[in-house]
């Protein structure tokens, strides 16, 4: 017997079987977040690490085995069928999300699906629709926008929701890598438009849009962009070099519904910027403002307050009414990257147990895929105030 | 006689004769320049502060007591015409610029004039083309970007020129003050068209697009923008309102001459954010990042050094050699808003005395103005990407 | 069968029996570590969570459901005895240190004891003593200072052994929290002497004492020292009041071998810092800032360096060639407080594999022992000079 | 007749006459003082800048050139005899303060002295004499601590004052450079006991004390300390070494008499920190902290504020409501270091306009001067416990 089977616990809580294709960065992170979310937060379901899936059968089965799996399987479509799989966790680059997405719905399990959603809006839609038609039979599709989970980012998301800001009139988001700033970082599937969709707009740019959506609690209604490629032929490992299709930068402005201004930048060519999510909303009543290379604060500034004392509060986002923090430490012991995913998990089984919608959902995904798309057009057309499709 | 008079002074030393107009914040901003600079400085020829004008006979009396002015003018062609007013330093609002700058160099006088140059391309290439006329004549006229004099961001541009960013890829720039975000705040002439040109974009915005074609060291040439004007009625102080014919806010993104990628922001409505220009340029070997409301601190990333020690590093600008420091104190104390204004006294009398072209020029000022002009007509436009006329 | 279990793995790995005593905070902290270690790091052994330990069989059962060890014990010398438990634990507080690890070691344990290693030196030496004696059988025997395993303390630690600092001169240190500011907050073992030994000191003073050894790579010679108790009574949870024992806050001053000069403070009323574990280190060639509660961060100043470019650089510790990376994250990517217990296990089964020396020591943790003692002796002798026992 | 004169102005307010004895870096710094107080702030006596003295006839004319002021003195004596010196501005080394001062009130002017008051107990308890006898005949007697007078320590102590941070816990402060870091650094005055009375103590210490005493609003009772110079020979300029006979970096502990708890430390050897006064105070209702190398920022934590929200903001000290910012710039445009000296002439002018009691008066400098002889005693008698005299 296998050692890493997590089967019905001595405590009787039923254990819900995961499933996860690919096992890569964002294999191992996810794996952190199943492992321990039950160690910290007090969960209807117990996750069982099922098992993983991924094409080299030699490397799936030491990734298990690393990961803590208990199965290791080559097709994912044999991952769906197996009957200790609840929930399909898809961590494999964009061009196949649509894909298993929709064959996992369809068979009847639960989907959590990295971002971006898809490569295109057409997938997304497709689903979005397939989702809806699970959700009638009670099944959750989620979408893996783990930063909405950085407890910093979940109290400013509160912050807005009580009215500190007041009417919102500015959001500037930049994040910001430089793992392509040397000409001769190699050439990968991330820099290949028909894997990845697109450059740091996807990896980076999705991010700060379901951000801003998200804090904001509005969609955009238009942008205007720019992209760049500013390194064109890139060395293969194999030798020789190969065209990068994809942007290595995106700067773009765009509105919300209620007029407010924003702005945002992704791009993994800005030299020592390593992790420089950083993003900050102006209202009436107040500002906040985050980076993630800081992730345990959050700036807070409250605009109703006499001058004379006023500023910008530095919140160490680590107390025990903060959110996400009843299961963890002592004020003041930060969290890290990886906690996200542990968020994640809890909230994606807390919303199996209940049935509730879960957020950010396939449709947030989508309305993603849609602002990305229009900075695509956009850019594609000089610049060009572009509307985002309802 | 007149205590403020500053006649040839012992060490015979020559005086130059300064006559200001206008004496609200940046006619006192000036007058700290010109009154300490050969305090602090080894100037070749010693400022006078002769004369000051203003429409308000009583106002401008006691100002010129209060500022230090030995005499106090009500017509500026008057103040021109004076023999012992050797530099015109015009301190009004931008819709007086031009006409008081092309009198005073047609009249033989050295101008400097704030920024922004003027409220139109076409006032600001009239300026230049008197500048131009005039320098033919030994004249020098200086445009009042005072921010290059901060010795952060005088440091900066050296840095750029001794190659140790690289390529540039990005610059992003961002001005943010809050003093519009209150709704009740007072109609005054900064809000009105015909007086100040535009709103945030020429207060603010004409900064940064100086600082950053400064210290990128070539111009942009192309942006795309959208502004807003999100309080649109204000009360008068008189009672009643009055329509704001400025923008609160304007962003554009553009591109630079070598295909570098910049973003701007102006805002006057980000609640918290008292005087935060900021700015960021990331080449391929390094980066710099500034932000005025921490004057003394430039922050740099030298991309060619190992990364295991590697970091952005906090430099205090305040070490004997760097620029502008030789005159002031020792290391780590440091310097304020207004020592721009004793360094920019300092170059234009150091350009006087060599007659050496002076930085920045007003051509360097007209350069300004039609990227403001760019922006106006891309916001105009739905943000379609124009270019800026050269 | 119980899922907790974790026996040989199909990688054929053996299993290194951990049975863990106490459950608490750092019993929880401790088995965040257990259970990741193998999964991040290529580990010889792979720990197994066999058993915990508590008084409360109700209490210790539920607790070892949630944090995932197999089986419950409820005498800690029923624990020592079991087969499957390689290494002893101990979680407990200060007061039964010395027995439970004088008795695990005289079983043939290894032994992991959290910090302070005791509440006196007498029983930190018998430990030490039963320490050497277990060595000479190849038992390890660790003490549980957690942060020499924050990534930037053991970059920090390689700075200075590479002699990027230079002489050092001075070492500060301040180990800042909040929880006691309130004269409400009710009292508990930690308050009092008999169990905790001190207050302030051994909780927070321990940690710095240790770092600061550690990272100057020398001991403290004498210290001056004063502490207080600012409030004295507390409310017990079964109502009315309970004298305070310990000491809120410890202050001192001391020297190192070498003659360079270290300064500490340790509280627990600190109003607003929550971890505020800073430690700054200046040699003639370099200093070195870090604080806990940015502790991804390491801050470091080269005194070699032209002054021109001169400055404290913020490294992101988050880089693959930085200490415990190799594991983790990409750059920029953060890690949070629990990760140093991941750390710690990882050290702890290398040296079992490998039977070399663990750091730090129950040496080390002896040294910590001696500083506090003299720390203790000279705050009861009006602060005066108080050599530390070799 | 001479520029530098500023006789009776045109709006009638009458001269205050200004003589200065030493031109070196504090005469610098007072000079920019005089000349700038009377046109930023609304002043009932205009400074006039009558005499400067030195010992060196032609580098006290140069001087009296450069910084503005109509006569050149070389006898000090002769200095307070003229006519036209109202006020004696002391900027000498400590050695000569109590000769000066003294005859200076003893003829009848106001005086200014810079700190440290002397470099004895006795010398200044001498001052204070000499300074009580004057106060009965109306002359004022001020001691040069600048660093109270930057907008933030002066917000500091009103918040204090106003009961913001409750009972006071914790005081720490430290004053680092490095400017002696380097061993072959010549030798000056400040290295010698006979001319500096003592080294960081007295230098960099006596600044950390006074700020810590007003800031408490209470004197410290008793203190411990060590001292240590690293480098006990440097070059003299002249060729060959001489003996360094004052310290390089003084630490103590203190106790204020309320019981709250302090600790300093003053070295001119921490690399890196180029002018770090750094202090904070903890109480059991807030906390504040300041760092001189920002010094337009205070940091202020409001410790009654719900958790949630509650963190140290970054209060920019440049609101109009701020201290001594009704004369200056909007916000967010910040100070420098010289602008202390601004305001200590504008306080030193109303408090001579007025007839009020100065401060920090010669008593507050006998203070300071109590606190640093106990130290220096602490230090010789191995750290014990020195209470400070009354």
């Amino acid at each position: 017997m296998d050692d890493n089977a997590q089967d019905p616990t001595p405590d009787g809580r039923p254990a819900l079987g995961i499933g996860m294709v690919g096992y890569a960065f964002m294999g191992a992170a996810h794996s952190q977040g199943w492992r321990t979310a039950a160690r910290v937060f007090d969960l209807p379901l117990r996750p069982a690490m099922n098992a993983v899936c991924g094409r080299d059968a030699g490397a799936v089965r030491a990734a298990a085995d690393r990961l803590g799996w208990a199965a290791a399987e080559t097709d994912w479509r044999a991952l769906i069928a197996r009957d200790d799989v609840d929930v399909v966790d898809i961590c494999t680059p964009g061009d196949s999300h649509a894909e298993i997405a929709i064959a996992a719905l369809e068979a009847g399990k639960h989907v959590l699906c990295e971002k971006p959603l898809a490569n295109t809006v057409e997938e997304a839609e497709a689903m979005v629709a397939a989702a809806e038609t699970a959700r009638s039979r009670g099944q959750i599709a989620m979408t893996g926008f783990n930063y909405r989970r950085t407890p910093a980012m979940a109290l400013a998301r509160r912050f807005v929701e009580e009215g500190r800001l007041g009417r919102l009139r500015h959001l500037r988001a930049t994040y910001l890598q430089d793992w392509l700033v040397d000409a001769e970082a190699p050439m990968t599937w991330r820099l290949r438009k028909e894997s990845a969709g697109s450059g740091a707009l996807g990896d980076l740019g999705a991010h700060i849009v379901d951000l801003a959506q998200y804090l904001a609690g509005e969609t955009l209604t238009g942008v205007s962009a720019v992209t760049e490629t500013f390194v064109r032929q890139r060395p293969l490992p194999s030798g020789g070099t190969a065209e990068v299709t994809v942007d290595d930068a995106a700067l773009f402005t765009g509105r919300f519904a209620s007029g407010a201004l924003a702005s945002f930048e992704a791009s993994r060519v800005a030299a020592g910027r390593k992790n420089a999510l950083r993003i900050e909303l102006n209202g009436d009543r107040g500002s906040l403002s985050f980076d993630l290379e800081r992730l345990n604060e959050l700036s807070f500034h409250d605009h109703t307050e006499p001058s004379v004392a006023a500023g910008f509060r530095r919140i160490l986002v680590t107390e025990p009414d903060h959110p996400y923090l009843e299961g963890w430490w002592p004020p003041g012991h930060g969290l890290g990257y990886e906690h996200t995913f542990v968020h994640q998990a809890r909230d994606l089984v807390h919303a199996i147990a209940a049935g509730t919608d879960p957020t950010p959902s396939f449709a947030d995904g989508l309305r993603v895929q849609r602002v990305l798309a229009a900075v695509e057009e956009s850019a594609a057309k000089n610049c060009v105030y572009t509307p985002v499709s309802a």
